[in-house]
């Protein structure tokens, strides 16, 4: 959870918009483990894109069925990884758990604004079936290429809840008052509405991001004591893009 | 994690022998669900009592190898659950997450008393990667069983953490200092026995039983809302035994 969420005073829309949020963030693949992770989500995006095309609300929902995946796989294979080595995990587990809950509130949240019907509760269920055996398999194979995809997929996240916020704004989606479990999970403010959960989602999104990304990096690294700083390394591998290396968390929202 | 190990200052010994425990405490089968739970214990007792007879150090770091697998599993097919049913969790999953947790704690601090050899760690592999499976499937075919099977399971750990107290004080195992990673976990005097930890272990090993026997009889009771109060109903179809029902957690403690 973001630290902007958690204080005394409930957010406003105002306050959400001030938040510094890392805006059209790309990492570039920069060998063949972050490739095949790229590849792995735009195959991703195929059948996504040929369901839903431009309805941001379905694709933002599709997004958050597998979402809530990722996260507790890796949880549960880091808890079971320390007990066999007898090793602490280095800060990893609670943090990937804490990802996870954040990601299944996102999907309650939307549960409560739009009342699946069982069709779609059934794809969930068999999109989750998928996935989470996609994802352990892949998990156990490389953890590295694993953090990387859920890095691209927070990527797209992101550009997600954009579109959805342009569409609120244009008058495409209608910007109804936000769901309880909202308001009292993100701190909101009584009046809050859709437009300001899609700007608290968001900035979850982009710390998801930035977070697998930084995982895999220290796994590449083979640094993985999350107390330890790895930013130089980081810079003398290349793993900061130059070009947005001092302005990450330093872009104005945009919305 | 127990409230009496957040407080501001140390527990010595003294403070630790004066929480109450309810030792001896015995949960009758009373359905058929139970009853395989139980006789699932008492047959994995066989290759343990085969192996380790009394010594039940032994014992300990056997059980704690797979005391840490349940919590996690569980909290696993919760999130999948909650995910799925797109409901709330009813409070279960961060409950179950701590579990797993601190049992992960109980062995990686026996790994630090007595440093494990190759042998003895894939023997920890092998057992782990066998009863993850296993209750894996029981959680799904019945959770309530399987949580039946973890409250006969605690039982047990309570038992063999009373013998180790019993061989302490006999002589029989020695009581050198307490690792700096019991210590800061438990918040002991810097001073701390592994007789201390022994006792700290015991009253997490007591939560957890009559928290796994509670969660059965939740499950059985169709009343998953933790936030709702089942003492009532539960004294109604009797899972509170009549003779231990006023003694549970005032019994003084026996070491
Ligand atoms: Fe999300
Ligand atoms: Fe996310
Ligand atoms: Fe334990
Ligand atoms: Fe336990």
């Amino acid at each position: 959870m973001r630290d902007e969420f958690m204080g005394k005073k409930r957010l406003s829309t105002k306050d959400l918009e001030a938040i510094p949020i890392d805006l059209g963030f790309h990492r570039e693949p920069s060998n063949a483990s972050d490739w095949v992770a790229y590849q792995v989500v735009k195959s991703m995006r195929i059948p996504v894109d040929f369901f839903f095309r431009k309805k941001y609300i379905h694709r933002v929902v599709a997004l958050e069925t597998v979402a809530a995946v990722p996260g507790m796989v890796a949880g549960l294979l880091r808890h079971l990884r320390s007990l066999r080595r007898c090793s602490h995990d280095g800060g990893w587990i609670s943090h990937l758990l804490h990802e996870a809950e954040n990601e299944r509130m996102h999907l309650l949240t939307w549960m409560k604004v739009a009342q699946p019907t069982i069709l779609e509760r059934l794809l969930v269920t068999a999109v989750q079936g998928v996935f989470f055996n996609v994802f352990f398999t892949l998990y156990i194979l490389s953890d590295r290429t694993a953090h990387r995809v859920v890095g691209y997929l927070e990527e797209q996240a992101v550009i997600s809840y954009t579109h959805m916020l342009d569409e609120i704004k244009a008058g495409v989606l209608e910007n109804g008052p936000a769901p309880k479990i909202a308001i009292d999970y993100w701190n909101l403010e009584e009046t809050a509405t859709i437009r300001d959960v899609c700007l608290a989602m968001r900035l979850d999104e982009a710390v998801h991001m930035h977070t697998n990304h930084h995982l895999s990096d220290r796994i590449a690294l083979k640094q993985e004591d999350l107390r330890v700083d790895i930013h130089k390394l980081q810079e003398e591998r290349g793993m900061i893009p130059k070009d947005n290396a001092e302005e990450v968390w330093s872009k104005p929202n945009k919305y």
